[in-house]
């Protein structure tokens, strides 16, 4: 089958094995499936994976219980074992065992065919369209902050980063009703805040007052994590999204002194996703720079890179 | 009057101007000091600070309001303005205009004489001697790790480092009856722990399991986060207590990929300090390892630093 593998370099290979369902799994053939940060980092070397990349995606089920025949569906990133003692305790996106689509352990989304745990299937409503339920995965990430840290309308809260992830953060922030400001550096994605009825600030232009309440970082950049740091009130919650590569130098002092409540943040709910898809409450589909075919996944990947482009999605199958 | 002084360098100074007492401030007479970390900190550079060192103290009112005079007292650090965004929200230790004493625009406690605004200062009950009295303010420090993260007993918790600040919240800890375990190096302090019935490790022996709940981390060191980092378990809480003068390398990726909490955690309640002294749930004379006079604070000074001793106090005035 056609597949998009990392190992040391991103390459296209049209004839990857084919997957076989084991246990509870089903076989999936993709649809499309949609490049982030992540895979950018991984396909640098972060996490050492080796395979087939890619974790956001719509496809179609063809091999599996009834229930989910032809059913279009997207699916949950962490494969679990049920059985840990992360699991026992319901915190089943942090199982000791976990494998994790395209990212760890298992091989990802940008291929044909893909085998993916019964469990972790989300069938897609006939109104979300597949270049929107390419989104489900990084809004649930997105959907996360506002599970970990409620906001409430008086809030002052700032999204350091317009990457893609930042502009689905900032979509559910503004949902919210709080005083929202994205600060970024780049002005194709702010003026897509500014039509969606975002406040947004050049960084460059920006005189951090230390006086939000809630930082939301979404760059994956060191100096993004230094502006964050510069945003947030004393006692404020900042918000980590990304990953990173590289480990940054951090003055841990600030942290103590200001007594900031520095929070991790990954997976989150997909119904919550699929639902603000459905009603229409967030929109993506004008964040979508280019459709390629799989064959052109390494093209792909260059202009997920580039600041001139937001979202590059890939078209798999006929 | 006789004062330590830092400029650069740390020196006794037995000609220091006599501090006058301004608008609401009392003057007070040492009668004993603390050496903490976060002065051997500044006496490396950290906060850039000039002027006389020392924030830990018990002293006598020897001019102020009737009701306070020769009252023994300690005091809060934080010399507030009670009038900016952070006084009138109630979180007045984080006042956008405050001194604090002998850290940061106001000289310290290791001197004949200070002046304190009054709002800060705590008599200290008759029961409470002076060499507890001294530690009030670094007993209240690590009262705020439980103020921030309430403690239940069925958690596992683990503090990191054994040093002054470490044994102080590992006894706090002990009190809730929670699972706790102290990592550190110094055999002196962790045998201190064993006697203090708190499960006392060392650092080499340790195969972190990453299934604790909370972290205190109390080390300072750049290692010691690396372990806290490892003894947390996902969606744990990981409280940072110490101000390093170094910034630290970190990877921030598995703060966001285990969805860690960070916590900063500075200053802390002063009477539950006093009230946890004045009925002996917390032993802090068995911390001390010597007293000295003032005119040899350079050399208490390089004793604190010296892994042989625990706490050095000294003694000021005669």
């Amino acid at each position: 089958m056609n597949a998009l593998c990392f190992d040391k370099v991103l390459r296209f290979d049209d004839n990857y094995p084919e997957p076989k369902p084991e246990g509870d799994e089903v076989l999936i053939e993709v649809r499309m499936g949609g490049i982030c940060a992540t895979d950018l980092e991984i396909a640098k070397g972060y996490m050492d994976f080796t395979g087939v990349l890619g974790h956001e995606f719509v496809g179609m089920v063809v091999k599996g219980p009834r229930k989910w025949k032809q059913k279009r569906v997207v699916a949950q990133i962490n494969c679990i074992c049920g059985q840990c003692a992360m699991c026992q305790q319901g915190l089943s996106n942090h199982c000791r065992r976990r494998t994790v689509i395209g990212i760890s352990g298992r091989d990802g989304v940008f291929a044909d065919l893909i085998v993916v745990p019964e469990r972790n299937l989300h069938e897609v409503p006939d109104g979300v369209s597949d270049e929107q339920a390419v989104f489900v995965e990084p809004l649930a990430a997105a959907f996360q902050v506002i599970k970990q840290c409620p906001i409430e309308k008086h809030m002052r809260v700032a999204v350091v980063g317009s990457g893609r992830l930042g502009l689905l953060v900032a979509q559910i922030l503004r949902n919210t009703g709080c005083h929202l400001q994205v600060v970024g550096r780049n002005e194709l994605t702010l003026n897509f805040c500014e039509k969606k009825r975002i406040q947004a600030r050049r960084i460059s232009e920006l005189v951090p007052r230390g006086d939000n309440d809630v930082v939301v970082e979404c760059s994956g950049a060191a100096e993004g994590f230094e502006m964050a740091m510069q945003l947030i009130r004393p006692r404020g919650t900042l918000i980590l999204k990304s990953t990173y590569a590289e480990p940054a130098s951090l003055n841990l002092s600030s942290i103590v002194v200001n007594e900031i409540n520095l929070l991790g943040s990954r997976c989150g709910p997909f119904n919550e996703a699929i639902d603000a898809l459905a009603y229409e409450q967030v929109d993506v589909e004008s964040m979508i720079s280019r459709q390629l075919p799989l064959s052109r996944g390494v093209e792909a990947f260059e202009m997920a890179a580039d600041p001139r482009y937001i979202k590059i999605l890939l078209k798999v199958g006929s």
